[in-house]
């Protein structure tokens, strides 16, 4: 386990003033460039949760799909997007949350989640929280049951999981 | 073979009038809730491509994700985003192409691919190729060798593969 963490820290990217000056971006590509990385990450989740019984694995466009995939595939349970608006086709139900400036909005399809089935939450990061916690609020308005929110990066001084009391975050590096 | 393509094709929604009026959009979320389908296409595109030395799979933004990854990790080969302007943090190429109104842009990093990393395309849907055709020319101005685009669904009525001209085309279901 500390094995696949150290490989992972050791091969993010750091590229300065990413989307703004300021900010040190933690660039996953060099992840994505690596299957064994991309399995070792895998098998680490997999490996938490296979005997918990997870029906879903629920990932936020469009960096979610990256690692919620091949998570579900593994633990042999469906594959979730959670998109942003107009992008779904078929009936959905939305949640809004306020970013820095103005606001967003994630959606899933209405028949996603039956009551009662048992969610993973998935992502790359974990920044300020705002996403995840509108994820959580679409798991809780079609009554699943919420294991937890895994995310291969936190970035821990933005206090992400202030915005997550009472979920479990399950986060692979955190800085 | 065939069972993969006749479960998929079972299992893709028609929704009428997406993203606008007398279009029947194919949707493939219900594909996604199976891992035993998501496991079917992987392995299906896997064995025709283990032998031709696939260093790395290219998906587009967002739902290229959704099958290029766990293919990519099949094949033991790198995963490498196509992405929106601006999305991408480290140095970048792009490439600009005509929609129905207005014009969009695909863009990659700059050191995405290596000369002659010999490299296969995949995205969920072929509807008219300007997506597809782009994404080829990114391969091209890196010096890469493209093997194939791959599609889950094409709309063959949208005569997607005229725009991917001299480009081997590799669909799982023509509708």
């Amino acid at each position: 386990m500390t094995d696949i963490i150290e490989r992972v820290k050791a091969t993010i990217r750091d590229v300065p003033d990413f989307p703004k000056e300021g900010i040190l971006f933690k660039d996953i590509t060099p992840v994505l460039a690596s299957p064994a990385l991309m399995k070792g990450i895998t098998n680490h989740f997999a490996n938490r949760y296979k005997d918990k019984g997870v029906d879903l694995v629920l990932g936020m466009e469009s960096r979610g799909f990256l690692f919620g995939v091949p998570l579900a595939m593994a633990l042999n349970a469906s594959f979730v997007p959670a998109r942003k608006p107009g992008k779904l086709p078929y009936h959905t139900i939305g949640y809004e949350y306020s970013l820095e400036y103005g606001t967003n909005r994630l959606e899933i399809h209405i028949d996603a989640i039956e009551q009662g089935q048992r969610v993973l939450v998935v992502d790359d990061l974990l920044a300020t929280g705002g996403t995840a916690a509108a994820t959580c609020k679409l798991v809780e308005q079609l009554h699943g049951e919420l294991l937890a929110c895994c995310f291969v990066v936190e970035l821990g001084f933005l206090s992400g999981r202030d915005a997550l009391k009472g979920i479990q975050v399950d986060s692979l590096v955190v800085y």
